[in-house]
């Protein structure tokens, strides 16, 4: 659910000398952004400046001229496990690495959310010596622009709220069908499920409702799905909100909140600019959840990295089949987004993971387990060639791998036909990955690719999820529970049904079974209902139970962060 | 409770042209920030600039040295009726004129909350030729302090509720006496009273709560009352969430919340400089509640003025009896601070208003009326005495006012040997207020006043309160619940009896009946029960219903505010 599980673990055994990513963030000298945005042809007076480090970037700064021929690298995974990959890590160390080789490079990546950087101990700004600065501002608010896309769902929420109790229901909305809720950006398990409204007819109308994280709202999917400020007010307009008593769809346009919604987002759609710790320039930009949304930054901020540099290498949540798939279908169509090649992040201790190994035995060296765990790589490599896109596999070294053990990748992907490079972002930086750089360069310009997405959004919305499911996920089949059933009749109906699809399923696994590692095959999907982003354009079929707000732990990362009277945080990771 | 209505009135009556503060602000031609900051001699690199008209102002640049021998003018008002007053206006459009007579001056104001701006058609930032700029960004999240407030305070709860919840609740706290809610800093009646963590063992502990708007927090009030950023984190500690089974207060740090708390807080605790219409320095920063809080912006905002400029004009609000009381009695005292003259608004239409004529009627001259509201004039030139304050009068005019109305005021001033001055901040800006700028200086620079507060820290509650209610609101006598008898023998036994008061009492009455208008007398103040803010540091005896979470109104302004392609936002009042 968040990418910064591997960056905490590697933490921990990766680097020589024990130094935390808080340290390193701090030893280094930041330029200005002035300086920074120069690099990228952008003049001072251009930029909306936050603090000395951060700014954010005018859309008008995106040029579809300026856009072709550039080059575009997604970064995706195997499937994750406890153990990591470090996926924005080695993002960043690649476009380290292509600076380094005179490839004018931006790496543009999603923003953190509070609620794991208080609860797991986990910023999200990569890790080592492949980091994102000014560190601390990233983790905490940095812009406001989650702070922004709350403010906008919450107020829609509001006025539905008000509507009912003072506008005398004239939509005559059924209050036992509202789907909006509110958000938060903070882990808050005791929000999940309330009663609001109580406390007598001055009160408002009790019903059921709840909190999901920020991360989860659709304002956020929203956000960024949209190709301009009028896009995203139309897509604010079109957030389906509630039934009437009839069971029409009630909209966000018909409670007049998307105009107040856009101009609360005013300068929230602005992609923000921020630099490595190498001082290249790095674009962080909105961070919708990968498994109910598209789990990848917004289509504006890419494609501000394309207008300003040669290549942008971006990430996407989790593994190839969920923002993967996601980015390639769903962001890539909405935006025009053409990538180049795909970066598949895997490390050793993950695929001993998935052949089995249990996490205190993934030190020791065991290349038949490697071996076994091959299988799941060879999935996503798989997969990526489903959208004729040339992967390459970055193996994101830990101190524990052994020679052998990469040679077991190395001989497989070589078998395949594949690329393959052992890179070192977390402990080296941008000279971890000189040689992954290259070789995605080479792929990048050789032609190789030509993607094409998986499906076309005039598709049904079966054939969509049919086509994902048996090409993606290696399903044997589809089922729909009879509530789906019902779902489906109902979006053609109401015309949702030539959106594209956001399936909503498990991250620890290909199928839609937590337990299945590795390659699962012979597998059925059950899609047990949908969920409806009219807003941000699309469906989301469930095939699983999803989390929308986490809890903090036991012992919550928030007890440690502190802050000294010189401002100096501590605690943070 | 929001210094906005007398702006929205007065913006319909009394400009010839009739321009919304919207078109009046976005036709000024406003200055970079660093100029505004080079005025009162700030280096460019020593701002934390947001967008090129605001910048964060270090609290390093604060100086006790620098602060002798500046001027303080505290502006407040009349008792405030449905025809307004203007008091951010004329604080406004005073710091103009005396900038205008060559009297280096800064405003210094608080934030708006999102709450009013989307609800009754207010944004706060003056009004007419005498506002703050960027209006719109002051409007909408400004720099995200009030954003920062609520995650800070919302963390707090999070991890009271994950405490009980996974921490097996060792804190021994009893779910039935949290008092800590949450905050939105929105007009949401639907979250007054909820029930939060339902849905089973898994969602946390099931129990009554709500959500309060964010100028209303605890935490609003402390950072506006600490003199540094660790005077905060030790407020920030103090504050009492709930009590134990045995009734012990449980407070932040037990819960280790301050730290992250406080980290939050890491920019937000810095005022924000922008500029007026005229190009004058304005300090923005803070803006908690006026009836269960103090009331006014931050001590650090107030001192920040006093450090960098000659004159620091600021505002309570509400009247003499609210916002003016707890300036002088809760911030003066905790930040040292020492005003050198008070300045009261009043409008004719508001004193007609008070001798009970009809809102429909107040256009008509009727200086018999006048006459007869003077009485509440009186009680506040009266209150300003009580602290050994200098008073002078600004009638704040609107067109619809006769020359003889203004002579009945004039007159009974000169009687009571105070000095007034008609001023025209709304319609004329600087230029109309250069004659009250000219006296507020006479007075502060004659040594007339001799600020001394109403009460010291060291004496009974019982005593303060008593003082407050006999000398300030010309009560008779006080009287006290049961349950609050209870309460002041709790405070003596945990040691929060030599705290300072802050009085929750209607602010449309000097007594706590807002039926009782222009000067009631021979009545009694009826304490029902106390609030505690503990970490902020004082007591509030509750002398009345408060509502800390307004509603929207039937028709609220979030649905007249819209935005165009080129990011101009209509609507915001």
């Amino acid at each position: 659910m968040y990418h910064s599980i591997a960056v905490t673990l590697s933490q921990t055994i990766n680097h020589p000398m024990h130094l935390t990513d808080l340290q390193i963030a701090k030893a280094t000298q930041m330029k200005p952004i002035t300086q920074i945005a120069a690099k990228l042809g952008i003049h001072e007076e251009t930029l909306r400046p936050y603090g000395k480090y951060t700014a954010k970037l005018p859309l008008k700064l995106i040029d579809p001229q300026r856009m072709k021929g550039k080059k575009l690298i997604l970064v995706t995974a195997i499937t994750p496990t406890a153990a990591g990959e470090g996926k924005t890590t080695v993002s960043i160390g690649l476009a380290e690495g292509l600076n380094k080789i005179g490839v004018q490079t931006t790496v543009v990546l999603r923003e953190p959310s509070l609620g794991p950087v208080f609860g797991m101990k986990g910023g999200a700004a990569g890790g080592g010596y492949s980091q994102v600065l000014p560190m601390e501002s990233i983790n905490l608010h940095f812009t406001g622009d989650f702070s922004a896309i709350e403010k906008a769902h919450n107020l829609l929420a509001a006025l539905l709220d008000n509507h009912i109790h003072s506008q005398k229901n004239m939509l005559n909305i059924d209050p036992r069908k509202i789907i909006w809720k509110r958000v938060m950006d903070m882990n808050e398990r005791a929000l999940r499920d309330i009663v609001i409204g109580l406390g007598g007819s001055a009160q408002g109308v009790p019903r059921e409702s709840g909190f999901d994280i920020t991360a989860a709202s659709e304002v956020m999917a929203a956000l960024c799905l949209a190709n301009s400020l009028m896009d995203l007010k139309e897509k604010l307009g079109n957030i389906i909100v509630a039934y009437t008593y009839q069971d029409e769809p009630v909209r966000a346009h018909q409670l007049k909140a998307h105009g107040a919604m856009t101009a609360l987002l005013k300068h929230a759609i602005m992609p923000n600019l921020v630099q490595t710790i190498e001082g290249n320039p790095a674009i962080i930009h909105g961070g919708p959840f990968a498994n109910i949304a598209q789990g990848s930054n917004s289509i504006l901020a890419t494609k501000m990295g394309l207008s300003l540099s040669d290549y942008v290498v971006t990430e996407a949540g989790f593994a190839s089949d969920l923002g993967g798939e996601k980015f390639l279908d769903l962001k890539c169509q909405y935006g025009g987004l053409k990538p180049d090649a795909a970066v598949i992040v895997t490390t050793i201790r993950a695929l001993k993971s998935h052949a089995g190994v249990a996490i205190v035995n993934l030190k020791e060296p065991n290349p038949k387990a490697v071996a076994t765990g091959l299988a799941n790589l060879d999935k996503h490599i798989e997969n990526m060639r489903h959208f004729t896109l040339e992967p390459v596999v970055a193996i994101n070294q830990f101190i524990t791998d052994s020679q052998e053990e990469i040679s077991v990748i190395k001989g497989y992907c070589e078998k395949l036909g594949v690329k393959v490079e052992v890179c070192e972002a977390w402990a080296k930086g941008g000279e971890g990955c000189v040689d992954l750089a290259r070789t995605v360069k080479a792929v990048a310009e050789g032609g190789l690719s030509n993607f094409t997405p998986l499906y076309h959004f005039d598709w049904s919305i079966e054939q969509k999820i049919d086509t994902i499911a048996r090409k993606i996920y290696g399903a044997a089949e589809v089922e729909y529970s009879v509530k789906a059933k019902q779902q489906l009749r109902m979006f053609a109906k109401i015309g949702l049904d030539k959106l594209p699809v956001c399936i909503a399923k498990t991250q620890y696994s290909l199928s839609d079974d937590p337990k299945l590692t590795n390659k699962p095959t012979g597998f059925t999907i059950k899609i047990r209902e949908f969920d409806i982003a009219a807003g941000a354009g699309f469906i989301i079929p469930l095939a699983g139970t999803i989390m929308r707000m986490p809890g903090l732990p036991s012992a919550p990362a928030a007890e440690m962060i502190d802050i000294d009277e010189d401002g100096n945080i501590i605690g943070l990771f």
